[in-house]
């Protein structure tokens, strides 16, 4: 006997995109499951450093993406206050600003170039001399050439995220499958109406929300044209944890190669290769010893910090560098993937975005 | 109600040196048990590369220590034979020899002076160029001054020689108790007759083996003068492990900074930092990003390979770096630590020595 259940939307995939649109569209008094083959936080969101940071993260010719992230960057704190009063848990939320620092000539004439861009755009971006820097982080490396100073820019921590959303999640009574799988699309003509999963149940719904993460473009139980064009981007990071309990800086702190993001517990996220290695996400010798290396070169004290983890995950990458939020090739189906390396930035506002689709459609 | 029980001899420390104790005693048919804290493979024994190379760690005004180094390497193959033998388990024992390589030209002149002495010594170690060092081992680093073949070198996998070793002495009645600490030592007058347990519990022996390894100098249930001249020496270490299952050389590869010994299984363990820290035993990114380098310097490919586990232990150090074997300040006690950097070399060696004793007094 086949079970079957009918929902307004099943979401697929448990990283913080999908439980961002469950939540919103549960608040809208949708009836909402997500389903997730592993458990939260998934996908990237596990390994995740959690930055938000527009400004720092700004590259040339994307001014659309620009566009999102600073929306997205203004909104967090609602976003973060909201959800920690409806589940009582911390976020990590800080916005303790970002410094990224030019180590040597080269460098800084790329910094320039990147910090008249973000003048251009009206961005809160100083450029500082070196002394000035060393104010703000007397820990930096002795040698290096200047840098830019964001003070809006904030970080999150995205498994306490992940906790608080599920949290959430409970109090609306949504339900989270761990180890949940969907196998097949029910598709009735141009409609999907639903999944079947591994177990073998029926979960009828209005609509289904990929929200799948790097898997989005391999998501067999999907009709080949429905696949979005998603790739895998593996990035690999560090978690490290200073002995007397306090990060050896204050704010988030960059050069070209390493980011580093202080938690209020006294550990320090360094982050992240970029890597085109298909599914691969195997911590590599190479990816650590380059971590580690430019670390060091940016903030000596990092030697004498415990190494706790060292980890890999992979990054929904897409053509443009452009999230992909909307309708899908299906009808009911709706797309909540391909976020790259602004997952945790963006999904507040995905979240809101599919909530306000999937209660539209749901209700007519 | 205090529980009693009697043995020939109370072993505390379940490294492979108190274990190596245990079961040539037993073999010896004295009634032996193992009180470890944590559990085997405990100690210096748990992140240990398992080198068995007394002609590459042969240091200049050391000739005792060589003698018995070499003594126990001779002597290791019968050992391994007859453990495998008695458990049915492997150890990993390979004698693959070693290669130990000069990066540069002060490299090379210091590995030349130590060659000359292995020759006068005697011991089998030859000088190669840089193209016969490449054509033994093609992955070795495109650039260096030439290198030390020492074609009698070995290793052994001390996780796994640990497990033989606990089964052997399952096979023989042994206990081997996991979690259990001495708190207490039983003296009458200048004799030691045994412990008391942290449980409560009182073990009567004819002789107490001190094989604490790194903890045997600050035995708080010794008499403060009972305790011997052993201090932590801190060391970090790294399991690697190759994509294809195959690692990328086949002997132990060493330079002046590091080492890496191959497991049959594609395993590639790189050694080992050498720190006086105290107790600390944490994993650093300063010493992890040290070995890394070294490494690579060494090896190129070990940057494709999946970083598996750093760990760090706590090498028993001695004032001379000669192990303390033997008599100890009280009648009855027996020293059985100090093994420094040669505990898996010395652990076979050292429990025959002990066993000897043992059985002499025991029986007397």
């Amino acid at each position: 006997m086949t079970e079957r259940r009918t929902y307004d939307a099943v979401v697929v995939g448990g990283g913080i995109v999908g439980l961002c649109c469950a939540w919103r569209a549960a608040q809208r008094s949708a009836s909402v499951v997500v389903l997730e083959r592993e458990e939260p936080p998934a996908g990237a969101t596990r390994v995740a450093a959690g930055m938000l940071a527009p400004v720092g993260e700004l590259a040339f010719g994307e001014p659309e993406l620009l566009k999102l992230t600073l929306a997205a960057a203004e909104r967090y704190p609602d976003f973060v206050a909201e959800l920690e009063a409806a589940s009582g848990a911390s976020t990590g939320y800080e916005r303790h600003g970002a410094l990224h620092v030019a180590l040597d000539r080269d460098e800084a004439a790329e910094l320039r170039r990147v910090h008249e861009l973000q003048r251009s755009l009206g961005l809160g971006a100083e450029w500082l001399p070196p002394r000035r820097c060393r104010d703000l982080e007397p820990g930096l490396t002795p040698s290096f050439n200047g840098g830019v100073h964001a003070p809006d820019e904030a970080a999150v921590d995205p498994r306490a995220l992940t906790a608080a959303l599920l949290g959430a999640l409970t109090e609306l009574g949504v339900e989270v499958r761990s180890g949940a799988e969907a196998t097949e699309a029910l598709i009735d003509g141009e409609r999907i109406e639903g999944v079947r999963t591994a177990a073998g149940e029926e979960l009828r719904a209005g609509a289904v929300v990929l929200a799948a993460g790097a898997w989005s473009g391999v998501a067999e139980w999907l009709p080949p044209d429905a696949r979005p064009p998603v790739r895998p981007v593996k990035g690999q990071i560090l978690e490290l944890r200073a002995p007397g309990g306090e990060a050896p800086c204050e704010r988030i702190l960059a050069s070209e190669r390493v980011y580093l993001v202080p938690r209020p517990d006294g550990r320090l996220i360094a982050g992240a290769t970029t890597e085109e290695q298909g599914f691969d996400a195997t911590v590599t010798a190479g990816g650590v010893h380059e971590l580690l290396r430019e670390a060091y070169r940016l903030l000596p004290d990092v030697a004498e910090m415990e190494l706790v983890e060292a980890m890999a995950g992979l990054r929904p990458g897409t053509p443009d560098n452009l999230p992909l939020i909307g309708p899908g090739a299906l009808e009911g189906l709706v797309l909540a993937c391909g976020h790259y390396r602004n997952g945790i930035l963006l999904a507040p506002t995905t979240g809101e975005a599919v909530a306000g689709m999937l209660v539209g459609e749901a209700v007519a």
